[in-house]
């Protein structure tokens, strides 16, 4: 049985500012949390409905349906819900490919990067300030165990450009067509906000601007989701090495 | 204000079989509405708060808050509720690429997928009798009028595929790479479901089994979100034409 204070804190790893206090954040479901206890992340607790991970017993709540329900963010509890801690960030190595995010908002978003910047062996995630927290328990889910791999790092984004002494892309509306570009190992590629792309601050600091042609109407169509955008610039700097 | 009978029906379109039934579905939201408008779609009715369309005034309807709160599918209504009809299937282009899907299930991933269609210059979108309904109120809103632009036919894909007289392209684990391939400028590009991918019975009628490489940790990552998988194949189809 958990004690009120316990199911207090865990409910309380929902939101940011608590999960920044207690260092703390949470992962939901066997598959998920069994990928995270097989990562380099610190398990502080798991709490769950049978006893089928791998982990210390002193690790390990057993808990009620009833109780279980007190402390999802899920809307159907998911057997388990697993209590991990949020790693320092790691140093950034600016001799690979980097992918920076100008205030990404929607947690599906950040997901589906981080699983795009795993997939494309793409070490580090740097996220202005303003972008969804990657611990996040939407982002955690919609990773599928991809954030055990990818070290994701929230910083000044203006200073981090600045500093950086790497080519720094960036892709806009009427940038030089990606397909004919010479796209280098090394760099930071830069995505922007849903709503508004990449900020005017943030651009000044892109030293090649690319586009992704469009093929269709073009007067009518839509810009692209920001998660296939990445997709697609991350294809085009990958294919090459095959 | 809206009689029971109107609000009944309106309502009703957040079902499949309703749709199908009246012929109809809704599209939200001034923006949106304004592009099926501006488009080949008929109209049928709009029921908005103010008249801000450029229709004829037999098929606009002012309503109150309390009827808008009452006929719309959104937590917060969002303006106006455009009804339109849902049009008959046109002819499958056989000349070019087309995009077919094997029972995609995810309202989100079919929205964002019609979307690259569009971008691509992509004019047929197939789909199995169990992809996800085009008209579903979350996919019209996901393909950010996309939708006006891309003949989504729903087929018995089996059927479709066995009688097709062009190439037909599946993505797998183990395809060939997709980076060395020879990727016609017609074809058909098969998708697959989220959890299951490619069915056996469609994978059978497959003629070129194409991979998208992994860069990362060749053991752990996980496959990519069936959205981000099209954005890469149609972007390494087309790429060559540019």
């Amino acid at each position: 049985m958990l004690s009120k204070n316990q199911i207090k804190l865990i409910k309380s790893l929902s939101q940011k500012k608590f999960r920044s206090q207690h260092g703390l954040f949470t992962v939901e479901g066997i598959k998920g949390i069994s990928e995270f206890v097989n990562s380099s992340f610190s398990l502080n607790q798991i709490y769950s409905l049978e006893n089928v991970f791998d982990v210390d017993d002193s690790k390990m709540t057993l808990v009620t349906d009833s109780d279980l329900k007190k402390i999802t963010q899920l809307k159907t509890p998911n057997m388990a819900v697993g209590v991990f801690e949020i790693p320092k960030s790691k140093v950034i190595d600016n001799s690979r490919l980097i992918v920076a995010l100008d205030d990404v908002r929607d947690p599906g978003n950040l997901g589906t990067i981080i699983r795009l910047c795993d997939w494309f062996g793409i070490n580090d995630l740097v996220c202005s300030k303003a972008t969804v927290d990657c611990f996040n328990s939407k982002v955690v889910q919609a990773t599928m165990g991809s954030l055990t791999r990818v070290n994701v790092s929230y910083v000044e984004l203006d200073t981090f450009l600045f500093n950086s002494e790497n080519e720094i892309f960036g892709t806009f509306m009427e940038g030089e067509n990606i397909y004919k570009a010479d796209l280098p190992e090394r760099g930071v590629l830069v995505l922007g906000n849903e709503a508004n792309g990449i900020s005017k601050t943030i651009e000044n600091k892109v030293t090649k601007h690319l586009g992704i042609p469009r093929f269709g109407n073009l007067k009518a169509t839509e810009s692209l989701n920001v998660a296939t955008a990445t997709a697609i610039c991350l294809s085009e700097f990958k294919r090459k090495i095959i």
